[in-house]
């Protein structure tokens, strides 16, 4: 499980399009709290209109981690960005990182948090060891977030879900099972990233034992439609032994993306795939409503479509970003 | 993918229990032409019936491999093995171990890896990283062992039907996705040692495109109904895309082996939820036959036994070790 130290200075790289910081402005959604300011190179076009401070002043500030909150290109960080994360290795930051090569490849980063005692982290990366699931029941209330496909707002959906039960006055905890959720959050499971056999032993414990009103939210990986991750979504959705279920669902999605022979499923197939599949760690799962990523429709369209489904489904229909998810939230509480 | 060098000496250790040299009886059994002999240390009271051969004797006939075929008591080595594995690896055989502990954590062995060119191998881990899943469709037949619980027959089910599907006069090769079943065949990968993103793609790699009439014979691993595994037989089955499954099962057990809160499912609905879930990569995909692992029946019991469920599920029933599989590879070469 990665613990990260709060709080972060996102750092920007040489960043030129905004869709290559997507991490650091989640970030600066998410928790902003826990963000003193950004750093870049000069190269930057992109800010996050945050406050600049560099990795030492960020330090003096009392920032635990810096975070590279940008894609960098082919995963690989560029040698030109070494001096800045050694400054702030120097500096006391940890240095976080969701790229694909390990930050510890680099013989200068792993000599400068020696000398610092500071941590290099790749929260794309699991290197603990995870028991097996052990199926026990445990206590509190959890729901997760599934989904007709990949990408499509499992980790926004979470996030939301997680702000409105608090909001409403209910316990709530975000869990996440991905790099930029374990960003936010502070800590997590990058879950596939697990090897195979210990998935449902690390969601289980990525979601322990709590108190009887409390509720996980628990942000959901893959898709169980999906062809190469439906083990990763069902070894999580067991480890999880989720109480209720929301699915996420992009109604401009006609195939599984990236993979044109793959159809969505239709939306009541998938609550009834996904109800089934859960039963086996927690009898009573139940869907308590659908959250769609509606940026293709216009308003009217949006209106016709949540109210059609609505009807259909017998159940809440939110977008998080047209009016939230305060219906799922108040769903999870009544039942 | 792991692809050992064949043939093998069997290295028993200290042994004094004929259950802890499983994996040693079943290489003797299942892959006879590719063991040379055992080896053993002088407290060792069990034997396999074959030349006993020293590492070097062995390595002079022709041997590639020692393997050891014994379970070490707390998965680790013990300190006084390593002087034979040692002067294998000077003979230049590579090691092949299942142990948890890896055979790289020792610097004896390591070196004298360094020094004869032989390798270390440790068939339980998988350092081999794969592609996500493509889910493209493959050319030639397959087909794949499940089961209603783990540990009942699915390795031996299908190493049975390899061999009778060849009696038939058909192409077949076993894939192995376990340790044993990587040692028996030379080949394969233990899936529930890969990542869980990319189970699906080792499986893919695992049974590549063959000849139309050629059937691959996947082992199976762990079962949809198990609450720690079921994701890896999820990401298994959907790699492997069979037009076939075999399913196995033990009518003595009642729950899932270890996880007594969890019944083992009606065979029926173990069938519909295997094809459902398969039908993802495959819809063409059928059940066409039951593998029983009756040793907990009377010859009169099992002549019952098989017979109802013949009628009830209107498939082939059988026990490999009770009269064999032809029923089921005579069903799969008619279809």
């Amino acid at each position: 499980m990665h613990q990260l130290r709060k709080p972060y200075l996102l750092f920007l790289g040489d960043v030129t399009l905004k869709s290559d910081a997507k991490t650091a402005f989640g970030l600066r959604d998410w928790c902003a709290d826990a963000v003193l300011g950004e750093w870049s190179l000069p190269a930057a076009t992109v800010s996050l209109g945050l406050p600049r401070l560099s990795p030492q002043q960020a330090a003096q500030q009392g920032a635990g981690s810096l975070v590279v909150g940008v894609a960098a290109v082919g995963g690989a960080l560029p040698e030109h960005w070494l001096a800045e994360l050694e400054a702030a290795l120097d500096a006391g930051l940890d240095i976080v990182s969701g790229q694909h090569s390990r930050l510890s490849a680099f013989p200068r980063l792993v000599q400068a948090a020696q000398r610092s005692g500071a941590r290099l982290i790749d929260v794309r990366h699991s290197d603990q060891t995870f028991p097996a699931g052990s199926g026990r029941k445990r206590s509190g209330q959890r729901v997760l977030t599934v989904g007709t496909d990949c990408a499509l707002g499992k980790k926004y959906t979470a996030l939301a879900l997680a702000q409105a039960l608090q909001k409403q006055g209910a316990a709530a905890t975000f869990r996440a099972t991905g790099q930029t959720g374990v960003m936010i959050a502070g800590e997590g499971v990058a879950i596939d990233a697990v090897i195979s056999d210990f998935v449902a032993g690390a969601a289980e414990q990525l979601s322990p034992d709590n108190a009887p009103g409390h509720w996980d939210v628990i942000e959901g990986q893959g898709a169980l439609f999906h062809p190469a991750y439906a083990g990763v979504t069902l070894g999580l959705l067991h480890g999880s032994q989720p109480d209720a279920l929301v699915l996420c669902h992009d109604p401009a999605r006609q195939t599984i993306e990236g993979y044109p022979g793959y159809p969505i499923p239709d939306l009541q197939v998938a609550i009834d795939r996904y109800v089934e599949a859960g039963r086996l760690t927690n009898p009573a799962v139940r869907c308590v409503g659908i959250s769609i990523n509606s940026s293709s429709l216009s308003d009217v369209e949006w209106d016709a479509y949540a109210s059609r489904l609505r009807s259909q489904l017998q159940l809440p229909v939110v977008d998080p970003m047209r009016g939230g998810v305060d219906a799922i939230a108040k769903a999870l509480l009544q039942a």
